[in-house]
């Protein structure tokens, strides 16, 4: 991939609506606390479309919805309502999502099919319906674009996640007949945990571009893009049984992108970065966490490794509070490392924490200890470890364990 | 195995001493802030050994100086230190390793190579081994017999345990000449996480016996017992550095045990249920912990699939804190098990937490929730999840995550 070909100028102040052709919308109905929570994206005209899902053998019918819908290859809007998961349901659970579809095609002038279906929050229970027949088209009649409209969505998707996340850029490639611009909203900060192999997703994520790309191109461009941003980040591992990354392509803009060569590869190259600034968003936005951290594994023979070595750091429970206590415990870091099942030799590997070397040739490094606390009390803090063993390397993005990640999970009640 | 073979009769207060022909006896070298930090075991007479090693890539000094006396086949002796793990610290670790299995030596009047060294503590500090010239040969010349002795050593190898941990057991099988005597004492808390794939050990774990074996057939039954026991526990899911499962046999008694058959079987039997004594009690003393947990997956195809759900389960940090929190939330059990690699038909599977059935048939089951939460307060919970896929089944045992485990974590400075 040539990445001189690319032009990508990223904002946070604009997210679905940001590429033309397309509306959104939000409303209230009472399956959340406070706020709205039903959120309906719609394309002005028809789209390709893709979606990479989880990859947890228990499965909400969502999921089984938006498959389908998937495979098609053609698709017009997404509903997604927070504050239930519609999972574990049973027949009854199928039969409400498919209700879902139906209100929202309804309100649009739409098919069923044409819709895809995002539910999150709590599992087996069932889902209100009563509360979805007034909300579900109150949502699809707020439809609009712009800033503010972006801003409603990205807030009714959210569950305990406590920012909005959505970002928009702009991308020109020398490649292209034009600019196009892609828009994405995301939500997630517990139950963040991909498994390895595309495709597959963790959380709920939707992008809008308005370029012309197949549908299938779309989805080859869609995985390539969540295995370097979704799949590379972690809260607590644990995969859900909701997670989806949705993309609908609108070609409003009749810039068309090509199936495959530079062209293609710098709308794969657009797509993951705005990809990997959302997913490191949900990152950052962890259930109780009190910053971002990225886990840099350089040295490895493989990205594979690298990628195995980093995940298991970033896991570690051991790892992730000594970061909340602002610890350079570069032991725990090591032995993470060391049981993630990559042979590596301990004499070859180093160790730096917030840019600080603490261990090298077999031994601790004499460093200061409180500059380099001073390093983990930032905001966002590099674990980096050369194996010492080759020249791939890969990062994981994850976040400290805090006492509010005990509140917040222990004080959830089903 | 035959299990009606063997009368197994155990207790708590005795351990390591309990065997004939064994002694033991700790001293302070001042390692830790307070108590003692020394102990060594020693055989009145030649004894045969086993041992099993963490399966880290990154290994402590004494775990490659104890694997070649293991492989020796004879052993006189142990030698642990509790407050410095001597790992990570390059060829003067290896040295300082070499120097306290001299040190034994030279109190007992044995050979460096008869002696073991268990280390336990922080990782990365060189090894004050000015303290233990003192501090070991004190700690072997007060080597006695009695419940005395056995608890002096269960102390002293603690770190961030709260309280000892040995067993002691009278075995006798219809296939032996007569009774035979096993001890044992372990310590372990934090970084607590077996992975898969025998032989190998998580934490310290010293176990006499007074039986007559062959090092050859004591290692087999070794890597039996751990299988089923020390394999099967999980706090943080962190493999150690150091972790070691040894085993002498002193041959005190002159019961001899076959190599094979139902006299080695019946052997392997009590071996086994000393180390799942002890292997709960390290779970039960899981950083933080306020309950023991077995996660009980049956209806599993194979025992490695059951294993495998379960290990999923135990170290999910959701499903941890929701036991914290005695919330009976099903959905992230569920959730667990989905993501563990296992396939299987949510429809056909069922979840009870303290034997309460949750869900069934793809929904939830509707049950009594003061009743649940009252259940999951209790100090041992079970958590069972019936794949509905065959007949096997595997336990693993865990504890909750807690306000102390981060506290302990995060407050934990190197």
């Amino acid at each position: 991939m040539s990445e001189s070909t690319l032009q990508y100028s990223e904002r946070s102040d604009s997210g679905v609506t940001y590429p033309a052709g397309f509306a959104a919308g939000s409303a209230r109905a009472e399956l959340k606390t406070t706020g709205d929570d039903v959120a309906v994206i719609v394309s002005l005209r028809p789209a390709a479309c893709a979606g990479v899902f989880t990859t947890n053998v228990v499965r909400a019918s969502c999921v089984m919805h938006s498959e389908r819908v998937a495979r098609s290859g053609t698709a017009r809007a997404v509903v997604c309502n927070a504050g239930n998961a519609n999972a574990c349901n049973g027949p009854q659970g199928a039969a409400d999502t498919a209700q879902m579809a139906k209100l929202t095609a309804e309100a649009l002038g739409l098919t069923a099919y044409e819709v895809f279906v995002a539910s999150t929050g709590v599992i087996g229970h069932p889902m209100p319906m009563e509360k979805l027949h007034a909300g579900i088209p109150a949502a699809a009649i707020s439809a609009r674009r712009g800033p503010d409209a972006d801003a409603c969505v990205a807030a009714a998707i959210m569950t305990t996640d406590l920012v909005p996340k959505q970002r928009a850029a702009e991308c020109k490639s020398e490649h292209w007949t034009g600019a196009i611009r892609i828009g994405g909203v995301c939500k997630g900060s517990g139950m963040i945990g991909p498994t390895l192999g595309p495709p597959h997703a963790t959380m709920l994520c939707f992008l809008t571009t308005d370029a012309a790309i197949s549908a299938s191109a779309l989805q080859s461009a869609l995985n390539r893009a969540t295995a370097g941003s979704f799949n590379r980040i972690t809260v607590d591992g644990d995969t859900s049984t909701n997670d989806m990354v949705l993309a609908l392509a609108n070609g409003a803009t009749e810039v068309r992108i090509p199936d495959s060569g530079p062209g293609f590869d710098a709308f794969v190259q657009g797509l993951g970065l705005i990809c990997l600034s959302l997913a490191k968003e949900v990152a950052r936005d962890g259930e109780g966490a009190t910053k971002l951290v990225e886990v840099k594994v350089c040295g490895a023979a493989t990205e594979a490794d690298a990628e195995q070595v980093g995940r298991t750091i970033a896991l570690s429970p051991l790892v992730k509070t000594a970061l909340f206590g602002n610890d350079p415990n570069w032991g725990r870091v090591l032995a993470a490392a060391g049981r993630a099942g990559v042979p590596f030799d301990p004499l070859r590997a180093r160790v730096a924490l917030g840019g600080i070397c603490v261990y090298s040739g077999g031994c601790a490094v004499e460093f200061d200890e409180a500059e380099a606390s001073a390093a983990l009390k930032q905001k966002e803090v590099e674990v980096m470890v050369d194996l010492g063993d080759g020249s791939c390397e890969a990062s994981i993005w994850t976040c400290d364990y805090s006492y509010d990640y005990i509140r917040i999970n222990a004080e959830y009640h089903t």
